[in-house]
Protein backbone atom coordinates (compact mmCIF):
# COMPACT_ATOMS: atom_id res chain seq x y z
CA UNK A 1 0.00 0.00 0.00
CA UNK A 2 1.54 3.30 -1.11
CA UNK A 3 1.64 6.20 1.16
CA UNK A 4 -0.99 8.07 -1.56
CA UNK A 5 -3.79 5.88 -0.60
CA UNK A 6 -3.48 6.96 3.27
CA UNK A 7 -5.77 9.80 2.51
CA UNK A 8 -8.13 7.99 0.02
CA UNK A 9 -9.10 5.46 1.99
CA UNK A 10 -9.49 7.16 5.59
CA UNK A 11 -10.85 10.18 4.15
CA UNK A 12 -15.18 9.56 3.40
CA UNK A 13 -16.74 11.93 0.95
CA UNK A 14 -17.62 15.13 2.57
CA UNK A 15 -21.04 15.88 3.34
CA UNK A 16 -20.72 19.75 3.57
CA UNK A 17 -23.75 21.39 4.63
CA UNK A 18 -25.20 18.62 6.54
CA UNK A 19 -24.11 19.85 9.87
CA UNK A 20 -25.81 17.23 11.97
CA UNK A 21 -23.83 14.30 9.71
CA UNK A 22 -20.29 16.10 9.02
CA UNK A 23 -17.94 16.01 11.40
CA UNK A 24 -14.43 18.15 11.74
CA UNK A 25 -11.67 15.78 10.69
CA UNK A 26 -8.24 16.35 11.65
CA UNK A 27 -5.50 13.76 9.72
CA UNK A 28 -1.53 13.72 10.64
CA UNK A 29 0.93 11.63 8.94
CA UNK A 30 4.38 10.99 9.68
CA UNK A 31 6.05 9.01 6.61
CA UNK A 32 9.80 8.39 6.86
CA UNK A 33 11.84 7.00 4.19
CA UNK A 34 13.78 3.98 5.12
CA UNK A 35 16.88 4.00 3.82
CA UNK A 36 18.84 3.48 6.33
CA UNK A 37 16.88 -0.14 7.65
CA UNK A 38 18.88 -1.16 10.38
CA UNK A 39 18.12 2.20 12.69
CA UNK A 40 15.25 2.44 15.10
CA UNK A 41 12.11 3.51 14.83
CA UNK A 42 10.79 6.01 16.59
CA UNK A 43 7.26 7.03 14.71
CA UNK A 44 5.14 4.94 16.95
CA UNK A 45 6.54 6.84 20.15
CA UNK A 46 5.50 10.23 18.46
CA UNK A 47 1.71 9.67 18.78
CA UNK A 48 1.35 10.88 22.31
CA UNK A 49 3.45 13.83 22.03
CA UNK A 50 1.89 15.04 18.86
CA UNK A 51 -1.38 14.03 20.09
CA UNK A 52 -0.52 16.67 23.55
CA UNK A 53 0.54 18.97 20.64
CA UNK A 54 -2.74 19.33 19.21
CA UNK A 55 -4.28 19.37 22.47
CA UNK A 56 -2.75 22.72 23.30
CA UNK A 57 -4.81 24.21 20.30
CA UNK A 58 -7.94 21.95 20.42
CA UNK A 59 -10.33 19.84 22.19
CA UNK A 60 -10.02 16.19 22.06
CA UNK A 61 -12.00 13.45 22.89
CA UNK A 62 -9.84 10.58 23.00
CA UNK A 63 -12.43 8.11 21.79
CA UNK A 64 -12.08 9.31 18.65
CA UNK A 65 -8.88 9.17 18.32
CA UNK A 66 -7.92 6.54 15.69
CA UNK A 67 -4.42 5.42 14.95
CA UNK A 68 -2.10 3.47 12.68
CA UNK A 69 0.95 2.47 12.03
CA UNK A 70 2.65 0.46 9.07
CA UNK A 71 6.33 -0.54 8.92
CA UNK A 72 7.39 -1.65 5.39
CA UNK A 73 10.05 -1.93 3.49
CA UNK A 74 11.14 0.91 2.00
CA UNK A 75 9.39 3.13 4.41
CA UNK A 76 6.97 3.38 7.84
CA UNK A 77 3.84 5.89 8.09
CA UNK A 78 2.13 6.77 11.65
CA UNK A 79 -1.64 8.25 10.97
CA UNK A 80 -3.58 9.86 13.32
CA UNK A 81 -7.58 9.96 12.71
CA UNK A 82 -8.77 12.73 15.26
CA UNK A 83 -12.91 13.62 15.04
CA UNK A 84 -13.35 16.85 16.37
CA UNK A 85 -16.53 17.37 18.18
CA UNK A 86 -18.71 19.72 17.16
CA UNK A 87 -17.79 22.56 19.66
CA UNK A 88 -14.24 22.30 19.15
CA UNK A 89 -12.03 25.22 20.37
CA UNK A 90 -9.07 25.91 22.41
CA UNK A 91 -9.11 22.89 25.94
CA UNK B 1 -4.80 20.70 -5.56
CA UNK B 2 -6.21 17.69 -3.32
CA UNK B 3 -4.37 16.48 0.10
CA UNK B 4 -3.47 13.10 -2.57
CA UNK B 5 -1.28 15.18 -4.39
CA UNK B 6 0.89 16.06 -1.59
CA UNK B 7 2.95 12.66 -1.49
CA UNK B 8 3.14 12.70 -5.41
CA UNK B 9 4.62 16.24 -5.94
CA UNK B 10 6.79 16.31 -2.67
CA UNK B 11 8.55 12.31 -2.94
CA UNK B 12 11.50 12.31 -5.43
CA UNK B 13 12.05 8.90 -6.95
CA UNK B 14 13.53 6.55 -4.54
CA UNK B 15 17.50 6.11 -5.24
CA UNK B 16 17.80 2.76 -3.58
CA UNK B 17 20.98 1.53 -2.99
CA UNK B 18 23.10 4.89 -4.10
CA UNK B 19 23.91 5.64 -0.20
CA UNK B 20 25.58 9.01 -1.88
CA UNK B 21 22.15 10.52 -3.30
CA UNK B 22 19.65 8.73 -1.10
CA UNK B 23 18.96 10.55 1.93
CA UNK B 24 16.52 10.36 4.66
CA UNK B 25 13.65 11.90 4.46
CA UNK B 26 10.87 12.74 6.97
CA UNK B 27 7.14 14.40 5.69
CA UNK B 28 4.64 14.83 8.40
CA UNK B 29 1.28 16.59 7.03
CA UNK B 30 -1.39 17.59 9.43
CA UNK B 31 -4.97 17.83 7.65
CA UNK B 32 -8.12 19.82 8.33
CA UNK B 33 -11.65 19.52 7.32
CA UNK B 34 -12.81 23.37 7.30
CA UNK B 35 -16.26 22.59 7.96
CA UNK B 36 -16.50 24.83 10.55
CA UNK B 37 -14.82 27.90 8.82
CA UNK B 38 -15.63 30.65 10.97
CA UNK B 39 -12.78 28.92 13.62
CA UNK B 40 -9.86 30.35 13.40
CA UNK B 41 -6.67 28.03 12.29
CA UNK B 42 -4.05 26.55 14.80
CA UNK B 43 -2.43 24.26 11.68
CA UNK B 44 0.67 26.98 11.17
CA UNK B 45 1.08 27.48 14.51
CA UNK B 46 1.97 23.91 15.29
CA UNK B 47 5.01 24.07 12.93
CA UNK B 48 7.30 24.92 15.71
CA UNK B 49 6.27 22.75 18.35
CA UNK B 50 5.97 19.31 16.13
CA UNK B 51 9.68 20.11 14.66
CA UNK B 52 10.78 20.03 19.06
CA UNK B 53 8.88 16.98 18.98
CA UNK B 54 10.71 15.17 15.94
CA UNK B 55 14.09 16.44 17.44
CA UNK B 56 14.01 15.04 20.34
CA UNK B 57 14.14 11.72 18.57
CA UNK B 58 16.44 12.18 15.58
CA UNK B 59 19.03 15.26 15.00
CA UNK B 60 17.07 17.74 12.09
CA UNK B 61 19.68 20.01 10.00
CA UNK B 62 16.95 23.05 10.24
CA UNK B 63 18.70 24.53 6.77
CA UNK B 64 17.05 20.83 5.62
CA UNK B 65 13.19 21.83 6.41
CA UNK B 66 10.69 23.06 4.25
CA UNK B 67 7.20 24.02 5.40
CA UNK B 68 4.28 24.49 3.58
CA UNK B 69 0.74 25.30 4.49
CA UNK B 70 -2.03 25.61 2.62
CA UNK B 71 -5.23 27.23 3.17
CA UNK B 72 -8.00 26.42 0.71
CA UNK B 73 -12.29 26.48 1.02
CA UNK B 74 -12.68 23.16 2.09
CA UNK B 75 -9.42 22.10 4.04
CA UNK B 76 -6.10 23.03 5.27
CA UNK B 77 -2.96 21.61 5.27
CA UNK B 78 0.55 22.04 6.70
CA UNK B 79 3.31 20.28 5.41
CA UNK B 80 6.76 19.80 6.61
CA UNK B 81 9.85 17.78 5.45
CA UNK B 82 12.67 16.92 6.75
CA UNK B 83 15.79 15.69 4.64
CA UNK B 84 17.51 13.95 7.80
CA UNK B 85 21.70 13.92 8.16
CA UNK B 86 23.73 10.85 6.97
CA UNK B 87 24.59 10.25 10.76
CA UNK B 88 20.60 10.92 11.85
CA UNK B 89 20.32 9.25 15.29
CA UNK B 90 19.32 10.47 18.63
CA UNK B 91 20.47 14.70 19.07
Amino acid sequence: MGLLDYFATTRPPQKVGNASIAKERLQILVARDRIARDKPSYLPQLEQEILAVIRKYVEVDMNTVSVKYELAESHEVLELNIILPDSAGPP
